[in-house]
């Protein structure tokens, strides 16, 4: 890494933030302790949830640490300065509000600069909701794809779901994607009104809270069940047309 | 959960293993120890790795746990045997060789007859090569997709990096994709050939390890640096085309 690095011992850490309400122990490695607590600059998408991972962490004194918002509401075409600290040899930690930075998450802007400047990226290990529905989904581990967010309009979020269905069964590939949470039983309802009757549907909800709800049933099925209770919570959804 | 649930208490428990050399501290929240320490009976895709896990996990008496092997050589077409401990109620623990269980590793199957038994699933948290690579690449986290091993023929394996090349630029869609680590040099030559020079090519190797290296750049750019050493050395590799 030496060879192709110039900074002066700065990384840029990708720092996982909590999902649910389980505590420390259940959801990180004792090192993400360690590393959080190193550093004094942050980049955070949301100031609050940032402080309180810090404050999970046992950060020494919070009002120390320099953190710099970085989120939808972000508008500074120039985004090099967040990563100012590390011309001075400093690392920098990257937060999101819950789950890994990046993933379904901002981030991508940051971890490419990190890149062009040759800036080391520390990924640290924590709780990731897609990672982990599609570990539970038992839909297909080896070949998957995560599309986000469906689109708002009915008809092109109608569209979308029968393309990935389609697309599932052509590719043999899961196709998994989010919804805003309080459109979610909606979103349950249209999916078992158009998608095929044997079509695997997985629904991985309120992961790392004390009622997670991780099934996978095919649409026939799932129309024998009650209609699960997922308003308003987090929740993946995953398909794979047989 | 327990309205559609139908078993006396027992879960399939989804165990990460280790990746890299560094010590469970780095790896793993603590409380996936109790788990592991009140399980019985495991599912493993590679004995030694089993054993190693829950020798790490301080396990009270190896001998008497009940590991079941279940990888590319389990020919059984029934795996409902494996499943048989939790028609007693006891718990089952699904481990890895390395990372997470079902994710680029066998377990689909298993995950699978679980939701159809109605048993419950939980994933535990640990680190995973392809989602620390997603996090890390600077690509796309909110559009991506794994696709597994590339095929073997070289005539082929070139069609399918060129499509993949293509769908990532169509579908503004990160693809990554793992190679046999004998085989990693010699893809990263290819790709650096058939790629386009803007595209995107990035580079997660030895995760965990003492000397992990991850790196984005335009195929381009890699042309002008020393061909890393990625020889034999667990890595995952994603593309983008601008």
């Amino acid at each position: 890494m030496s060879a192709i690095s110039n900074n002066a011992g700065g990384c840029l850490y990708l720092i996982p933030n909590f999902i649910g309400t389980l505590p420390w122990e259940y959801q990180f490695p004792e090192h993400n302790k360690r590393i959080i607590r190193s550093l004094r600059y942050f980049i955070a998408e949301d100031l609050k949830a940032c402080r309180n991972l810090l404050k999970q962490a046992e950060y020494p004194d919070i009002s120390q640490a320099k953190i710099e918002e970085y989120n939808e509401h972000f508008f500074d075409k120039d985004i090099s300065y967040l990563l100012q600290p590390l011309n001075d040899g400093h690392s920098v930690g990257l937060i999101s509000e819950s789950g890994v930075p990046v993933l379904a998450d901002p981030g991508d802007d940051i971890v490419k600069l990190a890149h062009q400047k040759n800036i080391p990226v520390v990924p640290l290990i924590g709780a990731s909701a897609v990672l982990l529905s599609v570990m539970s989904a038992g839909l297909n581990g080896n070949n998957f794809a995560f599309n986000g967010y469906l689109p708002v309009e009915k008809s092109e979020k109608i569209r979308k779901m029968k393309e990935l269905e389609q697309l599932s069964f052509h590719k043999k590939q899961a196709q998994f994607f989010i919804e805003t949470p309080y459109r979610n039983q909606k979103l349950f309802s249209i999916l078992l009104q158009i998608l095929q009757s044997t079509t695997l549907l997985s629904l991985a909800c309120n992961l790392l809270n004390d009622n997670p709800f991780i099934l996978t049933k095919t649409v026939a099925d799932w129309k024998k069940l009650p209609i699960p209770d997922i308003h308003k919570k987090p929740c993946i959804f995953g398909i794979l047309k047989m």
